[in-house]
C-alpha cells in the first residue's frame, strides 16, 4: 500500500536535504498511527498539498529524485531473475547471508567482522547501496543499484579461496549466457614489485597504478605520456613499466616472470608470482583456465587490496572479424584485502579477505537491451490459471473455484468484474500470458465440470471438478 | 565485498549528518575507481582513519547506526523464508513487482500510478523502508524495516478486490502457522456514518476516529473520558457512540445495524453497510468468515481510507481459559483509498485503490521467539555435501570433485586448508548440518569410487564416480 514520502520520521534519521524525504510506512508499522503528530499529520500536509493542485494550485513533482527511477514490473521481473541466478550460485558454494544497515558509520563488512568478533566466514550480501555520482543515466549508472557481494573472511591455505572467488565469477557468467568474456587476474604485490624494480618510488605506487589501469581504454603512449606528464615519473621508468604492463597470458606468463633477472629479485613480486602460479594450478582443476588471463595491466584503484586482485569482462560479439576481441565492460570484479579489518579492530587483530562483487546493474542492462532487441515479452506475473464465467450471475461460482485453487497453492486470477464477457476474459489471458483458463458455466455447475481451456491452442475439455487440480497441475508441468 | 561507508558520493545524495554516511560501493560500480578525489581518497581517509586507532589513537565507533542493527545468518535466514512466502502468496493471486527509490519526493505507490498514468494494476513491493521513531529497539522496532505492500489499483465491482486482499492475510497469517488469528473488518463511511447521527461535527471525525482505535487497548470509561475531557465532545454524544463502537459481530450485525433507526437514514453508512454485508458474502465464499470480525471500534487513524478497512490481530494461546480470546499484536493491516491517487495527479484523475500491508518484522520476532524458545537450530546455508579427504596430498582430488558437483547444480563446500584432518572436516558437517560428506581418498582414487557418507548416520558406501551425482541427487530428494 502506500508508502509515504517526507515522513519527519526520515528528515530526523537522516536530516533533510534538497534530495527530498524517505519512503516509509503508513499502514504497516506501527499499525495504527502514534497520534495526531504522528504520520497522520504529515500525510495531511503532503495531502493538502497535493491535492491543492488539483484544484488549481502548483502541481506536486511527478518525478523521483535525481538519479534515480521506477523499476516497472518487467524490470522486476527480469532482475529478480537475475538475482536469483547469482543468489544460487553463493549458496551452491556454501555462504550465508548478512545483512547490514543501509545506513552505516563504518565500512560495513569490516566493521561487522571487528564488531562481532568473526575471524573465520563465507558470506554474500545482496542489498541496494548508494552512491554519489553526476548520474549519467543513459549509460545505466543511477545513485540507487544493487549490489552482491561474495567475501570469504579468514586465514587460509593461501589462493584456495581466491580460486573459488574466480570460479563463482565464472559460473554466474556462464549461467547467464552472456557470450563469451574473460576474468583478467593481476597481484598488487607484483605490480608493486614491478614499479619498485623499474625505479619508482613508493609513494607513486597508488598514482601509477590509476594510470596503468587505463591500458584497457588507451594505447600505451598515452599512458606513458599522462605517466611522465601528469604523475612525473621518468621516460625511462615509464618505458620499464611499459614492457611489463603490456604483457598478459597464462601459465607460461608466470614462469618467465619468476626467472626475470630484475623481478625475480624482488621479494613481494616472487611471492606473487608463487601465488599466481598456484592460483593457475587450481583454476586448471576448476576446468576454467581457459577464460582466465595473467595481465599486468590491471591494477584496480582501491588502495585496500594485498594480493590477488580480478576483473570480468564481456567480449564483443558482432564482429568476429576482429584480432583480439575487445572488451564490452566489466561485469565483475576483486580481489584480497588482508589489512582492511585489523584497521578496524579496536586491538588491530587481522582478518585477511578475499571477495567478488557481481556488477548486476550492467548484467542487467545487456539483458534488458537483449530482451528488447530479440521483441520477446517478458511476463511480469506467474499467473497459470484464470477463473473465467461464460454468462452473468456466476461471482460466487467463480470465487468458489478460484478459493479452491488458491488452496492448491495454484496461481490463479479473476477478473474483478460481477459479469465479465467471456471474450474480455480469455483476452486477458493472452495479454498477460496466461496458459490455462478454468471455465464455469451453468451447464458446467449442472454437470459437476469444470472446462479448462487452453489458451495457446484455445482447445476445451470437460473436467470432473474434483480432477480439476490434479489436471491443471498436470498441464503445468514442465 | 566491503562496502564503503561514509562516501562523498552519500553525502551528496543526502547531507550529511549526526547519523553518518551510507553503505556503498567499493570494488563494484565503477569496476575502477573514478580517480584519485574518488572513492579510493575518500577509502584512505576512513582507513587512516581507523588504522590510527589500531595504533593508540582514538577507536572508531565500532556501532551501527541508532535504531539500526545487523542481521546475521541466522536472522537473514528465518527473514528469506518469511518473505519468501509473503512473496508466494502475492504471486498466487497474479500480482506483478515494482520497485520505487528509497528515496521519495512523494508517497511511492500514488506517485508511481499518476506520474505513469496508470488506471488498473494489481502489484506488490517488499523493500526497506525508514521510520523516525525513538527506537524501542527492546521492542523490536526499528528505523530500517521491511514493508510488505500488496494493493489493487482499478475501478472495479465492489468489494470484489477486497475481499481478496482479506483473503491474503488469511493465508499468509495461516501458511505461517503463527496460531490462531482474528481479522477485523470495518468502514471508514460507517464509522463516519455513526459518528454523525451521535451529533459529531465533521471537524471532529479525524480526532474522534484517533481515540476509538484506543478501545482495543483501553476500558471504555477510559476512551470516553478522553472523547470529553480532551477531545471535547459532550458525555452524551460519547456516550451515544460508545452504544456502537463496543459491538463487534458478523452478518447478523450487519442486518442489524442495516435495520438501526438511526444509521439506515444516513446515507454514507447505509453504503458501508451494503458493501460490509457483500463483503462478508464473499469472504463466505472464500471460506474464511469464521476469522473475520466486523468490529465497529477499529477505526486506524490514517485519513486517507476511504472505504473498508481491516487489521489482523494474532490472538493469546497460552491461556485458554480466559474468556476473550486477547491480541497480542497487529501483524496486518490495510483498507481502501480511492482518493489519493488523484491528489498527486495533475488533473485529478482519481483512480480507487485496495491494498494491505504484512507486518513482517512482528512476524519476525513472534517466530525468533519461537525457534529460540524451541532451541531448534537454524541452518544458516543449504551446503548438501562436504568435498572430504583422509590423506594428506589430496587438495588436487577435492577441487576437482568439488567442481563436478558445483557443475551439476549440487551445493557443496571444503575446507580451505591443503591438508585437513578428517575429523575437523566430519566435525564441520555437523557443526552446519551439512547432511552427506563425499570423501576421496588414495584407495578411492585408485578404485575411481567416492565414499559417500551420511552425517547424521555415520554410516559409509563406495559409489562408483560416475554414479556419484545421481546418488547424491536421490539422496536430497525430500
Amino acid at each position: 500500500m502506500v508508502r509515504l514520502g517526507p515522513l519527519a520520521a526520515a528528515r530526523r534519521l537522516l536530516p533533510a536535504g534538497p534530495a527530498g524525504g524517505w519512503r516509509s510506512l503508513s499502514r504497516s508499522w506501527p499499525l495504527r498511527p502514534p497520534g495526531p503528530v504522528g504520520d497522520r499529520g504529515l500525510l495531511s500536509r503532503q495531502a493538502r498539498a497535493a491535492a491543492g493542485s488539483a484544484g488549481g494550485g502548483r502541481a506536486p513533482p511527478l518525478k523521483t529524485p535525481k538519479g534515480t527511477r521506477d523499476h516497472p514490473p518487467a524490470h522486476v521481473a527480469l532482475r529478480d531473475r537475475l538475482l536469483a541466478a547469482v543468489v544460487a550460485c553463493f549458496k551452491r558454494h556454501g555462504a550465508a547471508a548478512i545483512d547490514t544497515p543501509v545506513l552505516e558509520l563504518q565500512v560495513p563488512f569490516a566493521r561487522y567482522l571487528a564488531m562481532n568478533k568473526i575471524t573465520n566466514m563465507k558470506r554474500y550480501h545482496v542489498a541496494k547501496v548508494y552512491r554519489r555520482d553526476n548520474p549519467a543515466t543513459t549509460r545505466g549508472r543511477y545513485r540507487e543499484f544493487y549490489q552482491c557481494d561474495f567475501d570469504i573472511a579468514g586465514q587460509f591455505d593461501p589462493m584456495i579461496p581466491d580460486a573459488e572467488c574466480l570460479k563463482i565469477v565464472h559460473e554466474i557468467l556462464s549461467d547467464l549466457q552472456l557470450g563469451d568474456f574473460l576474468i583478467k587476474v593481476n597481484d598488487r604485490r607484483i605490480l608493486n614489485g614491478v614499479f619498485a624494480v623499474c625505479g619508482i618510488p613508493e609513494s607513486k605506487f597508488i598514482t601509477t597504478c590509476s594510470t596503468v589501469d587505463k591500458l584497457d581504454k588507451m594505447p600505451w603512449e598515452d599512458v606513458k605520456s599522462e605517466m611522465v606528464g601528469e604523475k612525473g615519473l621518468s621516460p625511462e621508468a615509464a618505458d620499464r613499466i611499459g614492457e611489463y604492463v603490456q604483457l598478459h597470458g597464462g601459465l607460461d606468463l608466470i614462469e618467465r616472470l619468476l626467472q626475470d633477472a630484475k623481478l625475480s629479485q624482488n621479494k613481494l613480486a616472487k611471492e606473487g608470482l608463487g601465488d599466481m602460479k598456484l592460483l593457475f594450478e587450481y583454476l586448471t582443476l576448476f576446468g576454467i583456465a581457459g577464460e582466465i588471463s595473467f595481465d599486468l595491466s590491471l591494477a584496480r584503484g582501491l588502495d585496500y587490496y594485498t594480493g590477488v586482485i580480478f576483473e570480468a569482462v564481456l567480449l564483443q560479439q558482432e564482429n568476429e572479424h576482429v584480432e583480439e576481441p575487445v572488451s564490452v565492460g566489466s561485469v565483475a570484479g576483486g580481489g584480497r584485502y588482508d589489512g582492511l579489518v585489523g584497521m578496524f579492530d579496536p586491538k588491530g587483530r587481522k582478518v585477511p579477505c578475499v571477495g567478488v562483487s557481481i556488477g548486476i546493474e550492467r548484467i542487467f542492462s545487456i539483458l534488458e537491451q537483449r530482451v528488447e532487441a530479440s521483441g520477446e515479452k517478458v511476463r511480469t506475473t506467474e499467473t497459470q490459471v484464470l477463473v473465467a464465467t461464460p454468462q452473468k450471475h456466476l461471482l460466487a461460482a467463480r470465487l468458489k473455484l478460484i478459493s479452491e485453487l488458491w488452496g492448491a497453492g495454484i496461481k490463479a486470477e479473476m477478473l474483478y468484474k460481477k459479469d465479465p464477457k467471456l471474450l474480455k476474459q480469455l483476452q486477458y489471458c493472452e495479454d498477460t500470458g496466461i496458459p490455462l483458463a478454468a471455465i464455469v458455466g451453468e451447464q458446467e455447475l449442472t454437470d459437476g465440470v469444470v472446462k479448462l481451456r487452453d489458451v495457446a491452442t484455445r482447445e476445451e475439455v470437460d473436467i470432473p471438478r474434483e480432477k480439476l487440480i490434479d489436471e491443471i497441475r498436470r498441464r503445468l508441468e514442465p
